[in-house]
Protein backbone atom coordinates (compact mmCIF):
# COMPACT_ATOMS: atom_id res chain seq x y z
CA UNK A 1 0.00 0.00 0.00
CA UNK A 2 1.52 3.20 -1.35
CA UNK A 3 1.31 6.56 1.30
CA UNK A 4 2.66 8.52 -1.48
CA UNK A 5 0.25 11.70 -1.46
CA UNK A 6 -2.09 12.47 -4.34
CA UNK A 7 -1.70 15.03 -6.92
CA UNK A 8 1.15 15.97 -8.92
CA UNK A 9 3.66 13.18 -7.38
CA UNK A 10 0.82 10.38 -7.58
CA UNK A 11 1.75 7.52 -9.96
CA UNK A 12 0.57 4.86 -11.69
CA UNK A 13 2.02 2.56 -8.82
CA UNK A 14 0.75 4.50 -6.03
CA UNK A 15 -2.67 5.42 -7.09
CA UNK A 16 -3.01 1.84 -8.84
CA UNK A 17 -3.44 2.86 -12.67
CA UNK A 18 -3.48 -0.23 -14.77
CA UNK A 19 -5.07 -3.07 -16.91
CA UNK A 20 -4.77 -6.99 -16.56
CA UNK A 21 -6.12 -8.16 -20.18
CA UNK A 22 -5.55 -11.84 -22.19
CA UNK A 23 -5.89 -12.51 -26.07
CA UNK A 24 -7.38 -15.62 -27.24
CA UNK A 25 -6.85 -16.45 -30.86
CA UNK A 26 -8.90 -18.81 -32.10
CA UNK A 27 -6.28 -20.64 -34.09
CA UNK A 28 -4.37 -23.67 -33.29
CA UNK A 29 -1.15 -21.68 -33.52
CA UNK A 30 -2.12 -19.53 -30.93
CA UNK A 31 1.05 -19.12 -28.88
CA UNK A 32 2.80 -17.53 -31.50
CA UNK A 33 0.11 -15.13 -32.51
CA UNK A 34 -0.01 -14.03 -28.56
CA UNK A 35 3.83 -13.67 -27.96
CA UNK A 36 4.79 -11.48 -31.48
CA UNK A 37 1.46 -9.64 -30.20
CA UNK A 38 2.51 -8.73 -26.80
CA UNK A 39 6.03 -8.20 -28.29
CA UNK A 40 4.46 -5.38 -30.57
CA UNK A 41 3.65 -3.46 -27.49
CA UNK A 42 7.16 -3.53 -25.86
CA UNK A 43 8.31 0.41 -27.32
CA UNK A 44 4.98 1.48 -24.64
CA UNK A 45 5.92 2.94 -20.89
CA UNK A 46 4.59 0.36 -19.27
CA UNK A 47 5.48 -2.39 -17.13
CA UNK A 48 3.81 -5.94 -17.78
CA UNK A 49 4.03 -9.46 -16.41
CA UNK A 50 2.41 -12.31 -18.01
CA UNK A 51 1.29 -15.57 -15.93
CA UNK A 52 -1.05 -18.80 -17.55
CA UNK A 53 -4.49 -16.40 -17.31
CA UNK A 54 -3.33 -13.00 -18.23
CA UNK A 55 -0.96 -10.07 -18.19
CA UNK A 56 -1.01 -7.18 -15.67
CA UNK A 57 -0.26 -4.13 -17.65
CA UNK A 58 0.80 -0.85 -15.08
CA UNK A 59 1.50 2.81 -16.69
CA UNK A 60 -0.15 5.78 -16.81
CA UNK A 61 -3.31 6.28 -18.65
CA UNK A 62 -2.71 6.81 -21.86
CA UNK A 63 0.62 4.53 -22.30
CA UNK A 64 -1.85 1.77 -20.77
CA UNK A 65 -4.59 2.08 -23.68
CA UNK A 66 -1.88 2.60 -26.34
CA UNK A 67 -0.20 -0.59 -24.82
CA UNK A 68 -3.63 -2.61 -25.05
CA UNK A 69 -4.60 -0.85 -29.06
CA UNK A 70 -0.90 -1.61 -30.32
CA UNK A 71 -1.08 -5.23 -29.00
CA UNK A 72 -4.51 -6.36 -30.01
CA UNK A 73 -4.46 -5.01 -33.09
CA UNK A 74 -1.08 -7.02 -33.80
CA UNK A 75 -2.95 -10.01 -32.56
CA UNK A 76 -5.59 -9.62 -35.25
CA UNK A 77 -3.85 -7.96 -37.77
CA UNK A 78 -3.60 -11.41 -39.67
CA UNK A 79 -7.52 -11.28 -39.86
CA UNK A 80 -8.29 -14.64 -37.73
CA UNK A 81 -10.81 -14.53 -35.12
CA UNK A 82 -9.28 -12.93 -31.77
CA UNK A 83 -11.55 -11.75 -28.46
CA UNK A 84 -9.27 -9.80 -25.91
CA UNK A 85 -10.73 -9.29 -22.70
CA UNK A 86 -9.32 -6.10 -20.48
CA UNK A 87 -10.02 -5.00 -17.10
CA UNK A 88 -9.25 -1.48 -16.33
CA UNK A 89 -8.80 -0.10 -12.95
CA UNK A 90 -7.70 2.44 -11.06
CA UNK A 91 -7.63 3.99 -7.71
CA UNK A 92 -7.22 0.82 -5.92
CA UNK A 93 -3.32 -0.36 -5.25
CA UNK A 94 -4.04 -3.30 -3.26
CA UNK A 95 -6.57 -6.75 -3.81
CA UNK A 96 -8.63 -5.72 -1.01
CA UNK A 97 -7.73 -2.45 0.67
CA UNK A 98 -8.24 0.87 -1.40
CA UNK A 99 -6.70 2.97 1.27
CA UNK A 100 -5.27 6.46 -0.47
CA UNK A 101 -4.33 9.45 1.89
CA UNK A 102 -7.70 10.80 0.34
CA UNK A 103 -10.64 9.60 -1.04
CA UNK A 104 -11.45 12.52 -3.83
CA UNK A 105 -11.03 11.11 -7.29
CA UNK A 106 -8.01 11.75 -9.29
CA UNK A 107 -7.83 11.49 -13.07
CA UNK A 108 -5.12 15.05 -14.53
CA UNK A 109 -3.85 13.11 -17.69
CA UNK A 110 -5.79 13.75 -20.50
CA UNK A 111 -6.35 10.52 -22.53
CA UNK A 112 -4.45 11.03 -26.08
CA UNK A 113 -5.80 9.77 -28.60
CA UNK A 114 -5.02 6.50 -30.49
CA UNK A 115 -3.94 5.98 -33.96
CA UNK A 116 -6.66 4.20 -35.95
CA UNK A 117 -5.90 0.64 -36.31
CA UNK A 118 -7.94 -0.62 -39.76
CA UNK A 119 -9.87 -3.18 -37.40
CA UNK A 120 -13.17 -3.70 -36.83
CA UNK A 121 -14.05 -4.26 -33.64
CA UNK A 122 -17.20 -5.02 -31.54
CA UNK A 123 -17.42 -5.08 -27.58
CA UNK A 124 -19.54 -5.64 -24.70
CA UNK A 125 -18.64 -2.86 -21.96
CA UNK A 126 -19.22 -2.24 -18.53
CA UNK A 127 -17.88 0.31 -16.11
CA UNK A 128 -18.06 0.03 -12.62
CA UNK A 129 -17.17 3.23 -10.41
CA UNK A 130 -16.98 1.28 -6.84
CA UNK A 131 -18.07 4.51 -4.62
CA UNK A 132 -19.23 4.59 -1.28
CA UNK A 133 -20.24 8.17 -1.83
CA UNK A 134 -21.81 8.47 -5.47
CA UNK A 135 -24.65 6.73 -6.66
CA UNK A 136 -23.16 4.73 -8.97
CA UNK A 137 -25.74 4.34 -11.33
CA UNK A 138 -25.38 8.35 -12.58
CA UNK A 139 -21.94 7.92 -13.11
CA UNK A 140 -22.11 5.06 -15.26
CA UNK A 141 -25.27 6.74 -17.20
CA UNK A 142 -23.32 10.40 -18.25
CA UNK A 143 -20.44 7.64 -19.57
CA UNK A 144 -22.92 5.89 -21.86
CA UNK A 145 -24.35 8.74 -22.99
CA UNK A 146 -21.07 10.44 -23.45
CA UNK A 147 -20.09 7.08 -25.69
CA UNK A 148 -23.54 7.26 -27.66
CA UNK A 149 -22.66 10.77 -28.37
CA UNK A 150 -19.55 9.97 -29.95
CA UNK A 151 -21.25 7.30 -32.34
CA UNK A 152 -19.17 4.31 -30.93
CA UNK A 153 -22.24 2.79 -28.06
CA UNK A 154 -24.04 1.65 -30.75
CA UNK A 155 -26.80 -0.54 -28.47
CA UNK A 156 -26.97 -1.88 -24.82
CA UNK A 157 -28.02 -4.93 -23.54
CA UNK A 158 -28.28 -7.29 -20.14
CA UNK A 159 -25.24 -6.17 -17.99
CA UNK A 160 -23.31 -4.46 -20.92
CA UNK A 161 -22.78 -1.38 -23.47
CA UNK A 162 -22.28 -2.34 -27.11
CA UNK A 163 -19.30 -0.68 -28.95
CA UNK A 164 -18.65 -0.63 -32.26
CA UNK A 165 -15.85 0.47 -34.69
CA UNK A 166 -12.50 0.62 -34.88
CA UNK A 167 -10.71 -1.21 -32.31
CA UNK A 168 -9.13 2.38 -31.52
CA UNK A 169 -12.23 3.97 -31.45
CA UNK A 170 -13.40 1.31 -29.43
CA UNK A 171 -10.27 1.13 -26.88
CA UNK A 172 -10.51 5.04 -26.60
CA UNK A 173 -14.34 5.20 -25.77
CA UNK A 174 -13.53 2.84 -22.84
CA UNK A 175 -10.42 4.33 -21.90
CA UNK A 176 -12.22 8.08 -21.83
CA UNK A 177 -15.19 6.61 -19.81
CA UNK A 178 -12.59 5.35 -17.13
CA UNK A 179 -10.85 8.09 -16.68
CA UNK A 180 -13.70 10.78 -16.66
CA UNK A 181 -15.18 8.78 -14.30
CA UNK A 182 -11.99 8.44 -12.55
CA UNK A 183 -12.36 12.43 -11.84
CA UNK A 184 -15.79 12.23 -9.41
CA UNK A 185 -14.94 8.51 -7.83
CA UNK A 186 -11.29 7.04 -6.67
CA UNK A 187 -11.61 3.45 -7.35
CA UNK A 188 -13.06 2.67 -10.66
CA UNK A 189 -12.94 -0.36 -12.87
CA UNK A 190 -13.61 -1.59 -16.60
CA UNK A 191 -14.50 -4.54 -17.96
CA UNK A 192 -14.89 -5.12 -21.70
CA UNK A 193 -15.10 -7.83 -24.26
CA UNK A 194 -13.78 -7.04 -27.63
CA UNK A 195 -14.14 -8.79 -30.26
CA UNK A 196 -12.62 -8.55 -34.24
CA UNK A 197 -12.87 -11.16 -37.08
CA UNK A 198 -15.86 -13.20 -35.58
CA UNK A 199 -17.14 -15.22 -38.47
CA UNK A 200 -20.70 -14.29 -36.38
CA UNK A 201 -22.26 -11.13 -38.20
CA UNK A 202 -24.06 -9.21 -35.97
CA UNK A 203 -27.50 -9.36 -37.49
CA UNK A 204 -27.04 -13.23 -36.71
CA UNK A 205 -27.84 -12.15 -33.10
CA UNK B 1 -38.05 -2.01 -15.65
CA UNK B 2 -39.65 -4.42 -13.46
CA UNK B 3 -42.30 -3.11 -10.73
CA UNK B 4 -42.44 -6.62 -9.42
CA UNK B 5 -41.93 -6.62 -5.17
CA UNK B 6 -39.30 -8.08 -3.90
CA UNK B 7 -39.74 -11.06 -1.73
CA UNK B 8 -41.28 -14.81 -2.72
CA UNK B 9 -42.48 -12.75 -6.03
CA UNK B 10 -38.77 -11.89 -7.32
CA UNK B 11 -37.83 -13.37 -10.41
CA UNK B 12 -34.50 -13.65 -11.76
CA UNK B 13 -36.19 -11.15 -14.93
CA UNK B 14 -37.26 -8.65 -12.10
CA UNK B 15 -34.23 -8.86 -10.00
CA UNK B 16 -31.88 -9.18 -13.35
CA UNK B 17 -30.44 -12.28 -12.04
CA UNK B 18 -27.99 -14.04 -15.00
CA UNK B 19 -24.81 -13.90 -16.25
CA UNK B 20 -22.88 -13.21 -19.68
CA UNK B 21 -20.11 -14.97 -21.04
CA UNK B 22 -18.21 -15.93 -23.82
CA UNK B 23 -16.13 -19.16 -24.43
CA UNK B 24 -12.57 -19.16 -26.45
CA UNK B 25 -10.95 -22.58 -27.54
CA UNK B 26 -7.83 -22.12 -29.32
CA UNK B 27 -8.63 -24.05 -32.34
CA UNK B 28 -9.18 -23.63 -35.91
CA UNK B 29 -11.84 -25.73 -35.39
CA UNK B 30 -13.69 -22.96 -32.85
CA UNK B 31 -17.21 -22.85 -34.19
CA UNK B 32 -18.52 -26.24 -33.79
CA UNK B 33 -16.57 -26.88 -30.22
CA UNK B 34 -18.72 -23.55 -29.28
CA UNK B 35 -21.64 -25.22 -30.84
CA UNK B 36 -21.25 -28.45 -28.96
CA UNK B 37 -20.36 -26.92 -25.84
CA UNK B 38 -23.03 -24.63 -26.26
CA UNK B 39 -25.55 -27.24 -26.48
CA UNK B 40 -24.67 -29.11 -23.60
CA UNK B 41 -26.55 -26.96 -21.44
CA UNK B 42 -29.66 -27.02 -23.31
CA UNK B 43 -31.63 -28.56 -20.10
CA UNK B 44 -30.77 -26.18 -17.54
CA UNK B 45 -33.81 -23.86 -16.70
CA UNK B 46 -32.41 -20.62 -18.34
CA UNK B 47 -33.42 -18.31 -21.16
CA UNK B 48 -30.17 -17.91 -23.28
CA UNK B 49 -29.27 -15.32 -25.84
CA UNK B 50 -25.89 -15.52 -28.34
CA UNK B 51 -24.92 -12.48 -30.53
CA UNK B 52 -21.49 -12.69 -31.71
CA UNK B 53 -19.25 -11.34 -28.85
CA UNK B 54 -20.98 -13.07 -25.76
CA UNK B 55 -24.67 -15.25 -24.47
CA UNK B 56 -26.75 -13.94 -22.44
CA UNK B 57 -27.77 -16.77 -19.78
CA UNK B 58 -31.58 -15.46 -17.72
CA UNK B 59 -32.08 -17.96 -14.65
CA UNK B 60 -32.03 -18.79 -10.85
CA UNK B 61 -28.56 -18.64 -9.13
CA UNK B 62 -28.24 -22.03 -9.34
CA UNK B 63 -29.10 -22.86 -12.92
CA UNK B 64 -27.21 -20.08 -13.86
CA UNK B 65 -24.47 -21.38 -12.08
CA UNK B 66 -24.80 -25.20 -13.61
CA UNK B 67 -25.27 -24.04 -16.79
CA UNK B 68 -22.18 -22.61 -16.86
CA UNK B 69 -20.36 -25.26 -15.50
CA UNK B 70 -22.22 -27.57 -18.06
CA UNK B 71 -21.09 -25.51 -20.94
CA UNK B 72 -17.36 -24.34 -20.18
CA UNK B 73 -16.62 -28.36 -19.50
CA UNK B 74 -17.85 -29.42 -22.45
CA UNK B 75 -15.79 -27.17 -24.30
CA UNK B 76 -12.79 -27.98 -22.36
CA UNK B 77 -13.52 -31.78 -22.53
CA UNK B 78 -11.37 -32.65 -25.68
CA UNK B 79 -8.52 -31.24 -23.41
CA UNK B 80 -7.72 -28.24 -25.66
CA UNK B 81 -6.89 -24.62 -24.45
CA UNK B 82 -10.16 -23.13 -23.51
CA UNK B 83 -10.69 -19.89 -21.83
CA UNK B 84 -13.97 -18.52 -20.01
CA UNK B 85 -14.81 -15.33 -19.63
CA UNK B 86 -17.73 -14.79 -17.21
CA UNK B 87 -19.94 -11.76 -15.87
CA UNK B 88 -22.47 -12.29 -13.39
CA UNK B 89 -24.86 -9.83 -12.41
CA UNK B 90 -27.43 -9.27 -9.83
CA UNK B 91 -30.04 -6.43 -8.61
CA UNK B 92 -29.43 -3.97 -11.60
CA UNK B 93 -32.20 -5.57 -14.60
CA UNK B 94 -31.85 -2.42 -16.93
CA UNK B 95 -28.47 -1.05 -18.51
CA UNK B 96 -28.15 2.10 -16.44
CA UNK B 97 -31.64 2.69 -14.27
CA UNK B 98 -31.36 0.23 -11.32
CA UNK B 99 -34.24 1.07 -9.55
CA UNK B 100 -35.81 -1.74 -7.78
CA UNK B 101 -38.86 -1.62 -5.14
CA UNK B 102 -36.26 -1.40 -2.66
CA UNK B 103 -32.56 -0.68 -2.46
CA UNK B 104 -31.97 -4.30 0.45
CA UNK B 105 -30.11 -6.89 -0.74
CA UNK B 106 -31.84 -10.04 -2.09
CA UNK B 107 -30.75 -13.54 -2.18
CA UNK B 108 -32.80 -15.91 -1.29
CA UNK B 109 -31.57 -19.13 -2.80
CA UNK B 110 -29.10 -21.15 -1.13
CA UNK B 111 -26.36 -22.01 -4.25
CA UNK B 112 -26.89 -25.96 -5.19
CA UNK B 113 -23.70 -27.36 -5.22
CA UNK B 114 -21.94 -28.27 -8.81
CA UNK B 115 -21.07 -31.46 -9.92
CA UNK B 116 -16.79 -32.17 -10.26
CA UNK B 117 -15.85 -31.86 -13.68
CA UNK B 118 -12.59 -33.79 -13.76
CA UNK B 119 -10.89 -30.83 -15.28
CA UNK B 120 -8.75 -28.31 -13.86
CA UNK B 121 -9.01 -24.59 -14.04
CA UNK B 122 -7.44 -21.78 -13.05
CA UNK B 123 -9.31 -18.12 -12.69
CA UNK B 124 -8.68 -14.25 -11.88
CA UNK B 125 -11.60 -13.14 -10.24
CA UNK B 126 -13.07 -9.91 -9.30
CA UNK B 127 -16.30 -9.37 -7.11
CA UNK B 128 -17.90 -5.48 -7.45
CA UNK B 129 -20.57 -4.73 -5.00
CA UNK B 130 -22.05 -1.53 -6.40
CA UNK B 131 -23.97 0.38 -3.51
CA UNK B 132 -24.03 3.49 -2.62
CA UNK B 133 -24.48 2.67 1.18
CA UNK B 134 -21.58 0.25 2.03
CA UNK B 135 -18.10 0.02 2.17
CA UNK B 136 -17.52 -2.18 -0.94
CA UNK B 137 -14.13 -3.68 -0.29
CA UNK B 138 -15.47 -4.99 3.02
CA UNK B 139 -17.74 -7.11 1.01
CA UNK B 140 -14.87 -7.69 -1.27
CA UNK B 141 -12.83 -8.68 1.75
CA UNK B 142 -15.19 -11.27 3.26
CA UNK B 143 -15.43 -13.00 0.19
CA UNK B 144 -12.07 -13.60 -0.93
CA UNK B 145 -11.44 -14.96 2.98
CA UNK B 146 -14.32 -17.18 2.73
CA UNK B 147 -12.89 -18.56 -0.64
CA UNK B 148 -9.12 -18.64 1.06
CA UNK B 149 -10.92 -21.05 3.45
CA UNK B 150 -12.03 -23.24 0.82
CA UNK B 151 -9.17 -23.79 -0.36
CA UNK B 152 -9.59 -22.33 -3.75
CA UNK B 153 -8.49 -18.75 -3.36
CA UNK B 154 -4.59 -19.49 -4.13
CA UNK B 155 -3.49 -16.23 -4.33
CA UNK B 156 -3.83 -12.31 -5.49
CA UNK B 157 -2.54 -10.53 -8.18
CA UNK B 158 -3.30 -6.96 -9.01
CA UNK B 159 -6.89 -6.51 -9.34
CA UNK B 160 -8.07 -9.79 -9.67
CA UNK B 161 -7.70 -13.00 -6.81
CA UNK B 162 -6.48 -16.20 -7.90
CA UNK B 163 -8.13 -19.30 -7.90
CA UNK B 164 -7.41 -22.83 -9.07
CA UNK B 165 -9.26 -26.23 -8.65
CA UNK B 166 -11.39 -28.20 -10.43
CA UNK B 167 -13.96 -26.42 -12.81
CA UNK B 168 -16.76 -26.57 -10.74
CA UNK B 169 -15.04 -25.18 -7.59
CA UNK B 170 -14.32 -22.71 -8.83
CA UNK B 171 -17.34 -21.27 -10.41
CA UNK B 172 -18.64 -22.66 -7.14
CA UNK B 173 -16.51 -20.37 -5.35
CA UNK B 174 -17.36 -17.02 -7.79
CA UNK B 175 -21.34 -17.94 -7.31
CA UNK B 176 -21.22 -18.38 -3.87
CA UNK B 177 -19.58 -15.23 -3.49
CA UNK B 178 -21.76 -13.31 -5.75
CA UNK B 179 -24.68 -15.13 -3.99
CA UNK B 180 -23.53 -14.19 -0.02
CA UNK B 181 -22.64 -10.42 -1.27
CA UNK B 182 -26.30 -10.14 -2.79
CA UNK B 183 -27.28 -10.46 0.57
CA UNK B 184 -25.84 -7.34 1.37
CA UNK B 185 -25.82 -5.58 -1.62
CA UNK B 186 -28.66 -4.81 -4.18
CA UNK B 187 -26.44 -4.38 -7.61
CA UNK B 188 -23.56 -7.43 -7.60
CA UNK B 189 -21.08 -8.07 -10.07
CA UNK B 190 -18.77 -9.94 -10.43
CA UNK B 191 -15.74 -11.02 -13.76
CA UNK B 192 -13.69 -14.31 -13.99
CA UNK B 193 -11.74 -15.50 -16.53
CA UNK B 194 -11.08 -19.24 -16.50
CA UNK B 195 -8.12 -21.32 -18.28
CA UNK B 196 -8.64 -24.70 -19.01
CA UNK B 197 -5.32 -26.57 -20.50
CA UNK B 198 -3.40 -23.78 -20.69
CA UNK B 199 0.12 -25.19 -22.17
CA UNK B 200 1.72 -22.54 -19.57
CA UNK B 201 2.03 -23.72 -16.55
CA UNK B 202 1.69 -21.05 -13.33
CA UNK B 203 5.28 -21.57 -12.30
CA UNK B 204 6.25 -19.69 -15.82
CA UNK B 205 4.29 -16.81 -14.16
Amino acid sequence: MSTTSRGATASPASYGIGARFSMHPMTDDFVPVILDALAAGQHREVVTSTDDVSTFVQGTESEVLGYLRDVIAAAGAGGGHVVAHVLLSRGCPGEVSCALPDDAGYAPEPLRPLAATGLTAAAHWSLYPLSAEREHMAVIGAAIEAARADGIATGSAHFVTRLDGDLAAVLETIGQAWVTAGRAVQHVVSHATVSLGSPTGREQA
